[in-house]
């Protein structure tokens, strides 16, 4: 089966919504995908120091700004998007990342594991680790950033079925990219972590994000690894259903071959 | 607190115990650690082609030549050691590891994830992923080799209290001594694998191990990584205790940040 997968990094303005839409809208416009995965917190960037802050820049996960400008791109492009979004729900504000589809549908995931100060204005995700269905039979699962430390959410999504985990980030912890070569091989399933690039300053607040974007197989292998700074797109081909292979060798398939009665958990 | 944590990676003879037990003891007589860490099936070799030939090699866990030969290195030397042997049991036989301690006192790991034509001479494991004290207060888990990619293997020894995973192995694909990396970091543990060295052939069975043996800590730092093919000890300070503190950020803390309601398993 031929799917392109494709993978967008570019350095968000803080509170500069719709000069980060009008900077994504030219990066994609053009290109063709099935499926195209944005950083965390894209639209509004990242370092807030106050839930006021978050608020200001925060939206209606099925019709805000980044909800309708997706919308138009998936429908135009007839590709898939997953980016992320600040979250205004009813209970609060959420970390949450959106797969928006050609068909108009929208699917949220709200983000596991907060970190860092994020734990000051978002609420704890709720949605848990759910698989998505795109092209009629492609599972595509959603986790944002930190949750990439846990093994139990790349876990999760595998288990429930996903062949693609889409992966949007803002990172600038050192181990990420590495580690989630160990997620796809563990899993085997296909990784695609796509990291903001880029310096941002709020106050006496500043952080420094790693870029190195990547697209990585089932057996671990580098499909694509980005450079740290520059704002651009690669799109590759890949076969999804090779991850539904779960055999490591004729003896052994890492589903089966788990031994749950003896985890501790 | 003081500790002395050392690997030992060699290349046995297959089916020479004799000669690979004389090995160890030249290689350890004068090494003074706490801990050391010895390969997976150190006495008997690895490329076997029938339970006969695993059987002519495997010995009781209690007082067979490996375990008399630990117990007098452990006496002497006032170290505790790792080393993987065949154990033959009453059910059957197992791929094992034991920890040998100064006094003379010795904890069985047998392998839960058997790898590839293992698991036609070996049973699967059966003992789970316990934690044994050295020195009065220092927790050792013990896993073997393709353990390592089942993240449910670590996690399960750190949940247990795992300050250092001993991992003894006999590696012979490319990626399990990165993925340690990130098994010390997700667990915020020190992770100790001794790997074999060497080319062994059995009949038309041959393979290649890749030695590399490491000590790496809970931050992800490679404290020690050893060469592809020299038979040595490697020993370094370090502090068990760093293992207890799971904080990643003054918000982050790797334990209490689970969110075991939304895993699947």
């Amino acid at each position: 089966m031929r799917f392109k997968v494709g993978v967008c990094q570019f350095n968000p303005e803080l509170f500069n919504v719709s000069r980060n839409l009008a900077k994504m809208e030219s990066l994609l416009s053009d290109v063709s995908a099935d499926l195209i995965v944005l950083p965390e917190l894209a639209a509004s960037g990242y370092v807030f120091r106050s839930k006021a802050e978050v608020s200001s820049c925060a939206e209606q996960p099925q019709n805000g700004p980044t909800a309708q400008l997706f919308k138009a791109l998936a429908k135009q492009n007839k590709t898939s998007y997953v980016v992320g979004f600040a979250e205004k729900a009813k209970a609060g504000l959420y970390n949450s990342s959106m797969l928006v589809n050609p068909d108009g549908k929208i699917n949220i995931y709200r983000k596991t594991h907060l970190f860092f100060e994020e734990k000051k204005w978002f609420m704890p995700g709720d949605t848990g680790f759910k698989v998505f269905t795109i092209k009629g039979s492609i599972k595509v699962g959603l986790m944002i950033c930190f949750d990439w430390i846990f093994p139990e959410s790349a876990r999760s999504l595998a288990l429930a079925g996903a062949q693609i985990v889409a992966h949007s980030a803002n990172l600038v912890l050192p181990w990420c990219q590495q580690a989630m070569i160990t997620r796809s091989l563990e899993n085997r399933i296909f990784s695609v972590t796509s990291n903001r690039t880029g310096l941002e300053k709020n106050g006496t607040s500043k952080l420094k994000f790693t870029g190195m974007s990547q697209i990585i197989d089932p057996t671990g292998k580098i499909v694509s690894r980005m450079n740290e700074t520059e704002e651009y797109v690669v799109v590759k081909e890949i076969n999804p259903l090779k991850a539904d292979d779960k055999n490591v060798t004729e003896y052994n398939n890492l589903f089966t071959d788990r031994r749950t009665e003896l985890y501790l958990s």
